[in-house]
């Protein structure tokens, strides 16, 4: 049986979407998937700079002219890696043009961006994905499916945390994350927690949110400062709707925070805490061990969780960041191929867009804020 | 120079009472105090139970009536290990009686009887502690040296939980830590965690919190079932005079945690870590560290941390729980002595009773509440 | 029933002495254990110095002629916490005096001195405990219990460690420890690690030992430079009658290790892992926990582990170094009074200065030395 | 400038054969390598599983038949991940071709045959690169760089280990790794553990084995038993030339361990530890820290430890064991296109295979063994 073609248009070079690149190169092998990626193209702010990038990571055409690209009738697939703002009019282009869409997140600025986004989509009925990357961790399709069999019993409640430091130094400067709109902690990496929240946790039905901005100014970059209006912490409580309540916090001044994605989960009969510093083990806690053996054990990602067998045939060799962003790509391969579902989508994105406005909200107005 | 003698009358034999009375052994020994102490009295439910353990834990006497003990002449120091209800009574006739009170926390079942106790006490000029004994660790001393010394930088935020599972078994019977007055995770625990953020960040001048009440109710021990009322896991935001801002959880039902008691403290320029379960140990982050070499760094307690060398004068051998007992009562024994300040006095005690209220108010009429 | 008398004596006021102390007072109390302990003399090498360190302990007098005190008839325990030195006069005096012998490890400084001491005391049927506290932890007694039930199933091998780093500043003076004639990280600190596999493991038949020497001179403390001879670093390949096999090594320059007295054991179904760093927990990995759970798991130390809950009826507040002296006292009294086993005594003591000269003998002469 | 084209042969599909396939399509991305990569065949035992493995691998030939593979001129470079046994003869093969030679460890059987390949590739000139793919961690090449700017000071010690469990379960059958030629613990991982020691510390002159059998035979998968010869655990002392002393240890029965390939250096003034389970960090203790903050610090690896940047531009989000590979094959092309120097060839797999069989024959004979 012949592979099918599906061809790919790659919408910045940066972060993200050097690590879309590397997934585009690694996906078909890991998973074995039964297409051939044409790496077709690859757009950026200017040919030139979409030339070197295209040529380093092995795409075919480097344009300065993203909407030509999503036009192109060959490729199949977009994936748009752009600082936030651009998101919508991206994704609305090549909705528009029957394309996959593979977009970064946070979805969108706004859950009004975001709630047309979701919808040009399902009406167009092209399949999307939201680089929720945290949730394709093999530890995290564990844990899961643990809380979903019952292994914690009753699950309790939840604390979540998504803290790093990269805007702790009070002299670097505005940025594209200071901005009012799409800007902040919580939008930047606080929608990575509550996306694992409601993974694992379910819907949450009510929050209440204390954003706290700490650093008021920044130096402009041509000599002045400029006022911040943007959270840099954001702690919230949380409501579940099997019953559960819960916090998390996104804080991107957690001085000694690198990458501090972690959570724990207490149930009536078991616990599980995780941590993004370690993310190949899950550490797990069964109230049914025999009395004096109980504990914290540290479960070491291993072949038994899959996908980290395609990987690795030997536990405790690890996979690592890039890693993550294969296997949602070959997840999202999978849907476009009908083979699977679509796992977090824009609609999934839409949600946390919710939650985010939701906590928001009930900072300024200082109320807890149900969702619709 | 004679030693000075100081008579000692000690309520309760269970949990707190055993440690109180481990204290009064070592203390003296450990800290070479120039005092005597003589173990007059211990007094319990019975006078059975208490010249039994009088016996065991080296006092003179056992008593089953705690009043008369109170009066005793050659009594100078009243501890107090009963149930929180107990405390209110006991102190003040320790008080009226001109005793010196070790009280164990949390000080009372409201503000209205912490106050009373509190200025029964300073109006009597007699000295007062209470028992926020994980408050004495060298390493907290530590933390709150470097905190005062700027060797966080300012101080942005804080993150603190107290978190066992004693409770988190629904079979469990309907207990006095259930009950509506001065029961709760916040009262029992919570003052725990909150006395240790006031410790290092200084006062706390707002708070919203959210109460959580997970099992309704438990068996009342006649083949029926009771109804609680109280919290099992309290959450609250705070925000500290200082301009920091930061949050607590206390929880009884979280599974698998023994003794968590854990706060991340973050700054302009450094951070710190502590966890009780490995409460001989602090971690600190230095952003001034070469680029690099930075990390979180594991500060083993050692003889420069004071006054752990007073228990061992090789570093890394560490001290226990009924250690911390013994600082607490050294500490007080040097203020009775007026050779050294009251360090966790009932009037600190009362400041903690104000936010236990507060956040507890602030739950039930979902609103943030300012302490006065 | 009245309570026994024992009086006690104790040589010496350093780093042990002071830790005999504080056991002194504290196991009757934790223990309830059915003796009054008379502190009675403290000696010192100077009555001055023993005056006042018997003031700071509680005892009753202090005395500079530890020959007179060994002798006085109101007393009943020995205990010598005096350099290694010194172990083998007093001991066989106490011994003569009819005493109980409470000793600091090493026994002696030779297998003639230590076998003269053990011999001493059997025939004269007195009770003897060496100062190997390490063992006395909860948690050892954990391990030993599992290993014992089979929990790991048939053990086949043994890995342990005791590195501290107070000797790694070459600049420190030459002192007793330096000294040829029982000097040496292997009889310092190897003879407990030797102590703890031989506790876990049964009885060691073979040794290869590597004695090496990093600093061969230091300051004499008198503006010169004084050879060193012995080892600051010994390993040593084991094997035990049972027919697993393992490793020690005993470090006195390892930088940045406070107390690191660690040990992993593996055996067909399942293994053991603890440090000393963190005395109050042990790690057990079972190889039959559910395919994808399992993982080593942090047991942390609570009153099912006796006597562990003696000191706290709360799981996972921990103890300190102290009470690790405390439990061995405790044990010992009971000895004395004929109501439990002599646990660590001078012929198992005897079994490790053995060990250590077989290793020291290996190393100097290159070969596999059996032990008798 | 237009790309040079490296044509690229692989043996092997099976583990180690797809981290090659996964690396040759990863390094020319992640490091924008100045060449063009053409995946020209993969030979397997069959042509059958070769096509099948190409395609999956992105591969465009499969072949059966590796001789002529390797003869094929549009072949640069030829990628061994057979089974040890049979790495002689190809790669002898594949240099007499003038290939480029990229080979899995242990290097050959026996130094006898890794001494022929390394004469060999040497007299062709062709460049050689041997799988030690643990050395291409960032954080080992810091490590490195620490020791070598004196960062740890004098070097005094070294412990390493290298153990795993997979070999634990006794039933397992007898299999290519108990084959009495080139099988054995000490050859699978004992090679990693004695590179580690030997890339970090320099070049080891003499050695104490001591090579233990412990399953003496296992299932022979034809319903019979199998006598075992070689190793299950080995264990040795090290000399350094500079003057350092330290132990190994390699072991496949280490119940509970995965991945353990771990070592701590400490010097004069400082200390690293490692553990490949959390390979993406380095502690490092600085005996210069102000007194009472010193403590192993935590480094998370970060772009500033390259090539780690290379994969992500964010620090703390760690590599995975693949990426390990294409640091390798990175570092092997830019040998192959004379802009660096080989890394790990042939010459230093030879060194490694000299240590192993001194080791192997101080076990034996029971004597400490010389390298010439």
């Amino acid at each position: 049986m012949p592979r099918r073609r599906l061809g790919v248009g790659l919408i910045g070079s940066g972060f993200m979407g050097k690590a879309h690149a590397f997934a585009y190169a690694m996906a078909p092998r890991v998973f074995d998937l039964p297409v051939t990626l044409d790496l077709h193209s690859l757009a950026d702010v200017s040919e030139e700079a979409a030339v070197q990038a295209a040529g380093a990571f092995g795409f075919r055409h480097g344009t300065g002219d993203w909407r030509k690209m999503v036009a192109e009738p060959d490729i199949d697939i977009i994936s748009i890696t752009t600082p936030n703002a651009m998101h919508h009019e991206m994704a609305l282009a090549a909705i528009a043009a029957g394309k996959a869409v593979y977009c970064e997140k946070p979805l969108a600025l706004s859950v009004t961006e975001a709630r047309e986004m979701t919808e040009a989509a399902e009406r167009a009925g092209v399949p999307t994905q939201l680089g929720f990357n945290y949730l394709c961790n093999p530890m995290i399709s564990l844990a899961k499916e643990m809380i979903d069999a019952g292994e914690v019993g009753e699950v309790r409640g939840f604390r979540g945390i998504h803290a790093e430091d990269f805007m702790a130094d009070a002299s670097l400067p505005f940025g594209f994350r200071h901005e009012d709109e799409g800007g902040g902690a919580l939008a930047d990496i606080g929608s990575h927690i509550l996306a694992t929240a409601q993974h694992l946790m379910g819907p949450i039905t009510s929050v209440f949110g204390d954003c706290v901005t700490v650093i008021g100014e920044r130096p402009d970059g041509q000599g002045g400062r400029r006022a911040i209006g943007v959270d840099d912490v954001t702690r919230a409580f949380l409501v579940f709707e099997g019953g559960a309540t819960g916090s998390i916090e996104a804080n991107w001044l957690s001085t000694g925070r690198k990458m501090q994605h972690d959570f724990e989960i207490y149930g009536s009969k078991g616990a599980l805490r995780f941590s993004q510093e370690h993310f190949n083990e899950l550490w797990f806690y069964a109230s049914d061990d025999p009395q004096g053996r109980q504990g914290f054990r540290r479960v070491e990602s291993a072949p038994v969780h899959a996908p980290y067998g395609r990987f690795c045939v030997a536990p405790g060799h690890q996979i690592g960041f890039n890693d993550l962003k294969s296997i949602e790509l070959a997840g999202f391969i999978e849907a476009i191929l009908k083979q699977g579902p679509e796992r977090f989508n824009f609609r999934k994105g839409l949600d946390i867009q919710n939650l985010m406005e939701a906590i928001a909200t009930s900072s300024q107005e200082k109320r807890w804020v149900e969702l619709a």
